[in-house]
């Protein structure tokens, strides 16, 4: 393959949630590039069919391609369940997403053999989760559980709100009677939950977050292709301002070095991203690009 | 121009919700054939940018036109509100939104000059009903309040609730203490929460649900173009099982006659858009066309 190593990672997702994972990649491999889109135009990807999610999807990759990425992160668990399978046999570049490495971890996790997955419609429908985790392990029973109002809450900024409280009580209540001991929030919004859901699902169960696997998947699939960045010069430029005070998703503790050159890229509006991405980036974008992702 | 009487009406929405519009027209105008289109592939508009808005608007518009209708309807508020003015020089035919009769009535409707409207984050924004509410009557206070979390709550089928009244409470307290005694639904997915609203309003405050306007302006303009259908016999064909018992939304006597032929396409897959059409409409949608919108 003649591709560069210091060329980006690309990395999707239908809105805003997939930034979770970029984050993640950002930390675990600071020296990298990445141009970043977010499909704010069709949000939600959640309640719409297969054949449309494949066909952004593949919108999206000649996308990322006319950005010469090297590698490509399907940041949305939508997306990976439905579409990544039909594109990875259409393009040279390596890819992957988060929904093999969040079951990879899930088996790792699991004592009892129960696992519960949380996601949206789309995702919990094609039971590419359970699938995975019986290529590992067929005696691991998989519960599946829709949550389609979580990512309205989460884009509503209420993360710590009685009302998604009452919601996630509702969807977790038959969960709860099913002795999991291992939850993987299958939703690229559903970390932004992770203190509700785990009030409520208790201390015992282990609340998997797909992105912190995923990266360490890019990390070892760049080495396999001998295209992880040694070239430390090129990222030098300092983009971004640093927040004075960061604020970061509970239960996260970030101290990486974010001076990787990092693009933005949108299909709508770039106000509410900004203000979205500002709040879960340890940094202040100062630049998003909106395109029109239909010509692509 | 040369446009047939007995074409087909089209009616529009960025998905279900102009279903409540489409029900009242074909009560008003049972004689009139129907093309409706729901974008599902890219819903909701509520969220997004006005030339995204645009750019799906004028899309669907020449799908319509490609159905040969001799008229179009916006039943979406959000695409009233951001596309009718761009849109309707562009074309040939008659059309007309939500907008302009929902303001109408509400100018008709108030006595003490203080009226209500909410909607979508983006028809909130676009403040087009108090341009028009100050066209007719300048000495009326607007006071509007975008409910972003109305739609998915009502697409969860949430209708009696006690999340659904939570979150009323809370979008609503702003304008309990305006003293407004006309509130508009200026969202087609809000008449289907009347109860609720009308509940923390109280009664003394008057809901306004543009459809009703929609419909009787429409035959209006039908009228005045020399537009309407009188073609009785081409529409006698029976197409449609009507429903033993017909789930309507409340509030709502429908005694109609449902003998004309509707045409219902969609963007995205039309499992979720049959169940929704059929919860609304007084019989059973026996065929749904799902096509690329991207295309038109």
């Amino acid at each position: 393959m003649d591709i560069k190593k210091n060329a980006p990672i690309g990395i999707f997702d239908s809105g805003v949630g997939g930034l979770t994972v970029a984050r993640e990649i950002m930390r675990q491999l600071p020296n990298e590039q990445i141009v970043y889109f977010g499909d704010t135009a069709r949000v939600p990807y959640g309640s719409k069919s297969k054949n449309n999610i494949i066909k952004y999807s593949r919108q999206i990759v000649r996308f990322l391609l006319s950005r010469d990425v090297k590698a490509i992160v399907v940041a949305c668990n939508t997306a990976s369940a439905l579409a990544l399978d039909e594109i990875k046999d259409e393009i040279d570049i390596p890819i992957i997403g988060v929904v093999r490495p969040g079951a990879v971890t899930a088996v790792k996790s699991t004592r009892n053999k129960r696992v519960g997955v949380i996601g949206t419609d789309a995702t919990i429908k094609s039971e590419l989760y359970t699938e995975y985790i019986h290529e590992l392990d067929m005696d691991i029973t998989v519960i599946g559980k829709a949550c389609p109002l979580f990512c309205p809450l989460v884009e509503e900024g209420m993360l710590h709100d009685e009302v998604t409280d009452e919601i996630a009580r509702r969807y977790l209540s038959g969960l709860q009677t099913e002795n999991i001991d291992t939850l993987i929030l299958g939703c690229t919004h559903y970390p932004l939950l992770r203190s509700t859901v785990s009030r409520i699902m208790g201390e015992k169960v282990n609340l998997i977050n797909p992105a912190y696997e995923t990266a360490m998947s890019l990390k070892q699939l760049l080495i396999e292709n001998n295209l992880l960045n040694d070239d430390k010069e090129e990222n030098d430029v300092k983009l971004y301002v640093k927040k004075s005070e960061v604020i970061l998703p509970e239960n996260d503790s970030d101290d990486g070095d974010y001076n990787g050159k990092y693009e933005f890229y949108v299909s709508d509006a770039a106000g509410k991203f900004r203000t979205f991405a500002n709040s879960i980036l340890p940094f202040e974008i100062e630049s998003i690009n909106q395109i029109n992702i239909e010509e692509y």
